[in-house]
């Protein structure tokens, strides 16, 4: 960075060689959109760190989004990336039944978004903030190549034993899920291909492209099932996968039964026109944010959460498909 | 990611659809490098989020380096590109004065930049670590067009009174400095015409060029100087521009004497070759993660640190170069 109204030329530094002007202007009016300190987080953006006073256990989780990996310019708005990026990392916090606190977020800014698109990236991510009760706690901007945006997440909890890990489960656990699934994975078909089904209604395909750009985590459900999980994870990956991971922590076998998965809204008239299984998309379509747990056999499943399974001793996860075909995930720990 | 073994083929995604083979894999063999969990850290990678329980209080700073703005590839290897990230994000913790606790990593990594080398970047950021009492805690791996890191480091003191801001310094304070300036800007210069001084040692250019690639974080010298320090910034931006910053967030207008200002061996030499001055190299070169504090007038400058200039009232900072000429900061807040 230039010392601006130098009279002897600062030598040249990477940095400064690429700085496109404004830079810090704009990391200035970023940083006016942060939260101001409150509750635990005494001081936020602008000094060296932010300071806060945690009280009992936190979870710390990290999740970044880059274009063309995890998203596309080209279909997603500026606001829904900042979206997609916290609840993404929200969901990891959710997963573990905590409660949010402080999200930092790092934006890597290519050439051809401007300040504006910036500041409508962040005001998409402020929103899940508000919603959530989450304090945009820090930041940093870069220029880069390319858009990304790397998101820590802190929730916190009275104490380490109330969060609630993938490791856990046991034998006779009941299965069951939040929410519904497959309509992040139809609404990346829709995306991909918006003329594909001629039959959809209108507001139903809106809300499976949303449930692909603007995902939501599920923080309430996640404290509510904490109360008696004995593990937990969220679904990002895709259900098969992401129940792989659970019983690779938990050192069991998961069984899911694919008829009992409650299926979102209009993924059987996209699947049906894409030529796709609709069980598939929910059992293994990822990006749905919906949580799996582990329940002590004989747990009423709460209003709102579908028994999905059962665990049982072995390795790996099954999601039995109807006509005999499953979906198999392998035994060992994929380390999403 | 594909449900691997699975009999029916899942989905497309964005990200299986990209996924190079081996992703997962890349992700196990980093995790294993990863810290166990000790100390106030319960739960390290591998889980949807890492659980502390810290004692005291927290000063949380992101940090990230992209190629072609913060290094370049084709003379920076993977280890110092791992070791800097680290570095620079921990220099930020060095400036509030507290210890380091976790750091999360988050790597983009290109097409070209293979398993050994994603390593080999941990692996420096690993020698950091260690050498620093940092535990690496978590992190996270993604595909990018280009390689970027971005680093969250979480830093401890008994309570939050101990953690020193850039806000506090007061008309009448002294100005001391940790180490050396003009280094990292030196070693810039020679890595950028390797063949510039012919009259310098090759032990000093490797110094400098290290000084460049792999900066060490200040972290011993700031927990000694926030025994004292009403204000303190880590140089990172430059001295000057960094000496505003602090100026901004005290209020007040720094008077800094370029004579008094310790220079790195070898920068003369590097600087006349190249047709520069080095007190500039030093002032306004960044990058040497040296730490500028406001300590109470009187206060003795202990052992390794320098007096350079004075705290007075009004706005900006000014770097004093001999032959009346000097380096202006403006006094407003850049917001580095």
């Amino acid at each position: 960075m230039r010392a601006r109204g130098g009279r002897v030329a600062p030598p040249r530094r990477h940095e400064a060689e690429n700085a496109p002007v404004g830079e810090f202007d704009l990391l200035a009016r970023l940083r006016e959109r942060l939260s101001p300190p409150a509750g635990q987080l005494l001081l936020g953006a602008g000094d060296d760190a932010a300071i806060s006073v945690p009280e009992g256990a936190t979870a710390t989780s990290v999740d970044a989004l880059v274009d063309g990996v995890h998203f596309r310019r080209e279909w997603t708005p500026p606001a829904a990336i900042g979206h997609k990026a916290l609840a993404a990392a929200l969901s990891d916090l959710a997963a573990m039944g905590a409660a949010p606190g402080e999200a930092y977020v790092v934006l890597g800014v290519p050439p051809d978004l401007d300040e504006d698109g910036c500041l409508e990236l962040l005001g998409g991510a402020e929103r899940v903030a508000r919603e959530t009760g989450t304090q945009l706690a820090g930041g940093d901007v870069t220029r880069s190549p390319v858009l990304w945006v790397s998101v820590t997440v802190v929730g916190h909890e009275r104490g380490p034993e109330r969060l609630v890990t993938r490791a856990g489960a046991g034998p006779g656990d009941l299965l069951v899920l939040s929410g519904e699934l497959g309509g992040a994975a139809a609404g990346l078909l829709l995306l991909e291909e918006p003329a594909l089904p001629a039959d959809l209604e209108n507001a139903v395909a809106g809300a499976l492209r949303r449930r692909q750009l603007e995902p939501w985590p599920r923080l309430a459900e996640g404290r509510e099932l904490a109360r008696s999980a004995r593990a937990m994870i969220d679904i990002s990956d895709g259900l098969a996968a992401d129940a792989a991971h659970l019983a690779a922590a938990s050192g069991v076998r998961l069984e899911i039964d694919a008829a009992a998965l409650p299926v979102a809204e209009g993924v059987a008239t996209v699947a049906a026109a894409a030529g796709r299984d609709p069980l598939e998309l929910a059992a293994a379509g990822g990006e749905d944010y919906e949580l799996l747990a582990a329940l002590p056999a004989g747990s009423p499943a709460a209003e709102g959460f579908t028994i999905v399974g059962t665990v049982a001793e072995g390795e790996g996860a099954e999601v039995r498909l109807p006509g005999g075909r499953s979906l198999a995930a392998p035994g060992f720990d994929q380390l999403r």
